[in-house]
């Protein structure tokens, strides 16, 4: 395989600590058979290996490939028709979505997310319906858009075995309906149903297919709490050890989670999956945004990961993840975009400096509060150990695989960057997507100033577009009219769960009195 | 002066409430003499003026232009050397910041919000150091820099009259420091000195320039209460009333000057200015993250406005401003980019939507959080309001100002939009600068497909970027060296001003136990 040499007036290679990043000037990667074998200096490498295609001129950042480690869908809930909500209502709404390609829709966010440097994603698939076989089925149209594009991805699909509506049992909340909200519901739930066994079964038959595989592993994912029973949850632990395969769960998203917590468990949900054996570092936690203090302990002594989901948690009403805190904490976090980020879309660099700028709490201290080393290191490092990539992503360095990102460092500092402002806080701070040059995974060049090197991008489009021209199904007319229908009972369930004003919060960034 | 028509899939020509926006389509605005002289259907307008030019194909969305509410600067702070900081930290540290060429700066952020939407710019200068004459002759580069793009722009100086560092007495400040630091910090301070009789002379003929002129206009800005002495403040109010001129001040940024307030105010700042008869429409104030709510209560019931810096309260540490209290009771809100936005660049779409996510706290009532049309106000009319050009714009309706925004629907709908998503939510979500197709102010077109069509882009950030080559003068070197010497100092100034754990906030947005 040839060989290359990726060239930048900077080279990230990995983030020491909060306050360090290992950067190197005039300096190069130097990649063969899809790993890094050295970073040097430019003009050392160029001499050691004189016949290495060189690519870029110098003006670029290299850094390792980001890492977006919460990831579900490809058009976003806004696009196919879902505005905005509170979770819990949300989920209500979200029944207007059409069923889509999912082999288009997955590239369509593919697109998104390499375009702003994201080289791995944890993909998390929920709610398909058919039972295994059309599981399994979805499950490798998914892996092959991502084949297909060069991506590297974690994938697992999301177990669930209860409450599939509201945190409640299904028939009971059933029970609560009128007639013809109840039929179509109860028929929607049958759809989505699988035994633990089929669950099982569709993960070690998909593990089985992709265990070995370069770029696609697959995880396991205990949806949330509420969405689990103790059978479903010991299940996914048990196969999570005997595979030695991480598990993401959503975890206490909002304040309603913490309140269904309180009524299950004895104790918090964290302290329930204590008692279960779950927290350790095969274990990332989505969201996380109600952990309690005495839960953040718990975290991070057990070594369980945090993905923190800064955009989403804003736009569903859930609060913000007590990110400050966790930090302090020494818990390990990664980022992930989750349906959409800010703009709606799946751009990694916006949500990096969302999540820089959504902690600067009130106070004096640099100490509490993110610093542009722990941002980036969330994004690389800290997002590849919640994957089954951990070990072989995340920095550059000999032995690890070539995912890299080149950002123009021109187009973050013209027409003036002061000397006194390292480069590196300029691209954390401004770099677009329009700054993103090239993006490298497993070592081939799979985005190149604005193109796809192996997915036409506009006839992917295209064909998306042109297959939801098609005439609603019956099940889709349905559930549109599920989705206005049902909001009311739903408003109704949740009435007095929670009360804001008893919150004691970590943040306190305004003031009443 | 030429007809045009300007042709919209969607023309909105105004928020109606936080729930309705006045949406027409298929319809066009009749621009004549620089105003809006008709808005109506495509087919009747060009049946009526046969003659007239048609700018747009019909896939635009038109909506006014955007009032960035408050602005100081061109290049942003991090480009000029200086970090994020704690605002009062932040104000030692952007010593560092070099002079630029005003005319070539003031482009640099023109070209960025024009980019971006923003047709009307509130710009509040400060620190120009000199006296008088050197006063005024920096406000009239600023001014032919905005005049030559074709910007309108409500322009002021802002007015500090003490407590140039922090926020206590200068001298008695200047005698906690070492000798070494003492005498260049108090040259700094008599270069920034100005009597309030020079600052109303600065006033009157800046007033007496541009008072009548279509596109510039004159503004007062008491800088803050901790930089204005009573004098100050009652000259200023006076001079406001006298010659009906807005005012915008920066009021309660931090908590640190609700601490300020409480110690030199009978009650808070709020009281103290209603003392002052400050309050009331013709006031704006900037931030007022730390109002509280009696303070919020006062603020609605005179009248006077409130301008939401999002993204800058979440960079220098001010916390986060109660928006939703602030809506409830009913007080106009104006949204301003600030020093720098999110991206650190100075994209309106970007800030109207951080608005619209950061507010959203837990809870399932839809009347707590901003919605669609309230942003688009706060960009709009709202913002409007905060200027001396209320009642010439944010709205296009006859007799207004012609200044509109062209948004390519086909960008934010494309691969797919649902029939059930409005537009308008789709822009407001989804819209980045790519978007925007074309800018017109004063029915002027400045902006078309990426191109200012007065000034030359390329040529101008060339220049800016020359000119920075130059050598650091005599000045610059020692603001370089206090920048970094005094802050230990400022931060032994304010120890122990505030205890975060005393604040009961009005958002709860996580939990400790």
């Amino acid at each position: 395989m040839s060989v290359s040499i990726v060239r930048g007036r900077q080279v990230v290679t990995r983030v020491v600590d909060r306050r360090h990043i290992d950067i190197r000037d005039d300096a190069a990667v130097l990649v063969e058979d899809g790993e890094v074998r050295a970073v040097d200096g430019f003009d050392a490498l160029t001499a050691a290996h004189p016949h290495a295609t060189v690519i870029g001129d110098g003006r670029h950042v290299v850094l390792p490939g980001f890492i977006n480690a919460h990831h579900h869908i490809g058009l976003t809930p806004v696009q196919l028709g879902s505005p905005d909500m509170p979770l819990e209502l949300w989920f209500v709404t979200r029944l207007v979505c059409r069923r889509v390609d999912l082999y288009l829709d997955t590239l369509y966010s593919a697109f998104e997310m390499i375009a702003s440097g994201v080289t791995t994603v944890q993909h998390l698939h929920g709610w398909i319906p058919g039972g295994p076989a059309a599981v399994t089925d979805a499950a490798e149209e998914v892996i092959r858009a991502y084949r297909d594009i060069g991506m590297r991805a974690s994938y697992s699909v999301g177990t669930r075995d209860q409450n599939f509506l509201v945190y409640g049992d299904n028939d009971a909340f059933l029970a609560t309906l009128p007639e013809d909200l109840r039929t179509p519901l109860s028929q929607h739930f049958d759809r989505l149903r699988m035994t633990l066994d089929q669950e099982a079964e569709v993960f070690e038959t998909l593990h089985g297919r992709w265990g070995n595989d370069e770029r696609i592993r697959i995880q396991l994912a205990p949806a949330n709490l509420h969405w689990c029973s103790d059978a479903a949850l010991e299940r996914l632990s048990d196969l999570s050890e005997r595979h030695d395969i991480p598990m993401h769960m959503h975890l206490l998203e909002t304040a309603y989670q913490r309140a269904y917590a309180e009524r299950r468990c004895d104790g918090s949900a964290v302290d329930h999956l204590d008692r279960l054996g779950m927290l350790g570092p095969r274990l990332t936690l989505g969201h996380g945004v109600w952990l309690t203090e005495a839960d953040v302990d718990k975290v991070a002594e057990s070594g369980t990961h945090i993905c923190h989901n800064c955009g989403s948690n804003f736009r569903l009403r859930s609060g913000i993840g007590a990110l400050n805190a966790w930090e302090a904490r020494g818990v390990n976090t990664a980022l992930g975009i989750d349906e959409a980020g800010l703009n709606d879309d799946r751009d990694m660099l916006q949500e990096m400096r969302l999540a820089l700028r959504a902690h600067r709490t009130p106070g004096h201290d640099e100490a509490d509060v993110p610093t542009v080393p722990q941002i980036l290191r969330m994004a690389t490092s800290g997002g590849a150990a919640t994957t089954p990539f951990a070990g072989r992503i995340g920095v550059l360095e000999p032995g690890r695989a070539a995912d890299l990102v080149m950002i123009d460092a021109d187009r973050v500092s013209w027409p003036y960057l002061d000397p006194a402002m390292p480069l590196i806080d300029a691209v954390v701070q401004r770099a677009k997507t329009d700054a993103v040059d090239l993006v490298m995974i497993a070592g081939e060049t799979v985005y190149q100033e604005g193109r796809f090197t192996r997915v036409d991008r506009a006839a992917a489009l295209q064909a998306l577009h042109d297959d939801l021209q098609r005439a609603l199904t019956d099940d889709e007319v349905v559930r549109r009219g599920l989705a206005t229908a049902l909001l009311p009972h739903v408003r109704k369930f949740y009435e007095g769960w929670i009360d804001p004003s008893t919150f004691d919060p970590f943040y306190r960034q305004n003031a009443r009195l």
